[in-house]
């Protein structure tokens, strides 16, 4: 695996950053039983639990390790704290829901003076402005020293969504059009990984009434896309031409690199036509980049009619270069 | 810091592990604040979520840390998996709930070859043998690689109580006594800390009926002791003669080492009466060991009528040698 542009992060060539373990908990976690109130277990932005009222119940958790998804020499104390609780609630947004309570853990070699009581109470302070932001309460957590000296972040975030606006990453079908909000690639030169507002105002416009088939990217346009497609039964054929893109980014990084935390969703065409007369948001771009086409086979993505660009199976993930 | 007994942990002279870092989280999380929804904020055993029904939501996190947690070499990779989520159920015990869902998070060095498929594939079945026992779903989770190759797993458990058995750290009274369940010290070297069985069938039968007022002891009888004291504005005259004491365990490690996964609670004399006769667990013991009082200051425990053995003030942590 090569390392791309930074030191600090482990960006791979195609910026999918830890593929191999993601691959790896794909394969582990169908094992655990699902009790009758889980409406949707591992395997989507969050976990949906029926808890008998108008609501569902969102749980989801994300890591941030410190030289891994953050560079310590380089991104402040309250900017990792940020990114820890906005990661979350890319997940929340992705589902079409709001966030509302979270807990908190950070294990850290406190003796190593690099994440020290003051690096902590910066840290804790950009996820408390955070927080306070959104409305997010943050009610718990749990601290502990580590031996070698790594920093390991994880917040878990529970949110809720009404249940006919909840969005999963299945649903989309034939001839729905695959949309995209902002721009794509550049993610980490560019500090938008770290900089990045979480989409919860926009798939709060679009759940439920333009849409229930949604994914935030954060793997890379590619392979959330065949997330998408693989988890409803049914092919992309994209426009590659049309993905905008970050400055600074060209079209291998703008669908691969990931951590762009913006939205992917399937509407029908008849939604798609109102959704670009209604979406009300000047400041961040909407746009058509595809279409879901059950003359794909489920989890494979075509730009235009016969290029290839991605490829998955369920539990796996195969990266088929464009050039 | 001495380290005692064994190579890879870091239980210190008294056994109470990383005080230093859970005394700096209780200055920290104070500072988030908290929506109408958080009837329990920080600071207890888990926060306690009012989700306008007749339970209460209970929500905590716990971390275990290769060769702070647990020794690597001594360790199964089942047991590891089954104690991180039975120091879980024991934080939900002690507020009297029933545990429901559940979200796991690993961080690991794969290229170490320790930690690899192979153990995890491992320390998942240990962690799905002891859900299924309890009814948890693990309904999620995340995957991440560390840089130095520090292993930090986290579970984040979510559980119900009915609001009329929910336990806090509140709530003793002068008079009231107080007892533990089971046995205590030398926890690590009798492989009690892994092999412990969280007290939820204990503290369900207590919960609302004989208590409200528990707390599980994973930092040591007196500590423990003391937060119930601090919260309930209530000193404590403990009867130290009487704790009940593990194989291989003297008084000194009974009171301070912690990871005993007990209960300790407060009963009013009355139901006190009433409980020692109707304790229906031939396997648990069920002992007094002190009683609350008015006459000495909250957050203070006397040995007897003038020997103080432990003092903590909010937010810090102050241990008094007792020989």
């Amino acid at each position: 695996m090569k390392n791309y542009g930074h030191a600090g992060n482990t960006f791979n060539k195609y910026g999918r950053m830890e593929m191999k373990e993601k691959d790896f908990l794909r394969k582990m976690l169908p094992r655990f039983r699902q009790g009758t109130e889980i409406a949707v277990g591992p395997g989507d932005d969050c976990a949906v639990i029926d808890v008998g009222k108008k609501d569902y119940l969102l749980f989801a958790v994300d890591q941030l390790v410190a030289n891994v998804h953050f560079a310590m020499k380089d991104c402040t104390p309250e900017s990792a704290g940020k990114k820890l609780l906005k990661r979350n609630l890319s997940d929340i947004a992705a589902m079409g829901g709001l966030p509302s309570f979270a807990l908190l853990t950070v294990a850290a070699k406190f003796a190593d003076k690099v994440i020290d009581a003051r690096w902590l109470d910066k840290f804790f302070a950009g996820i408390e402005a955070e927080a306070e932001q959104w409305g997010v309460s943050i009610c718990g957590g749990d601290i502990s020293s580590t031996r070698k000296g790594d920093a390991v972040f994880t917040l878990s975030i529970a949110g809720r969504v009404e249940k006919k606006k909840l969005c999963l990453r299945s649903g989309a079908q034939n001839a729905d059009i695959l949309f995209c909000t902002g721009r794509f690639g550049n993610s980490y030169k560019s500090g938008h990984h770290i900089a990045f507002v979480p989409r919860i105002r926009e798939a709060r416009f679009l759940a439920g009434d333009y849409t229930n088939t949604m994914i935030d990217v954060s793997d890379g346009l590619l392979s959330d896309a065949a997330q998408l497609s693989s988890m409803s039964g049914c092919g992309i054929r994209l426009d590659a031409g049309k993905i905008p893109m970050r400055k600074g980014a060209d079209l291998q990084m703008a669908q691969g690199e990931g951590e762009d935390y913006e939205l992917l969703f399937a509407a029908s065409p008849r939604k798609a036509l109102k959704l670009k007369k209604k979406w009300p948001f000047k400041d961040v771009s909407l746009t058509e980049i595809g279409v879901f086409s059950s003359g794909v086979r489920a989890g494979k993505i075509f730009d235009g009619k016969n290029d290839l660009v991605k490829k998955i199976s369920p539990g796996y993930d195969h990266f088929t270069t464009k050039k």
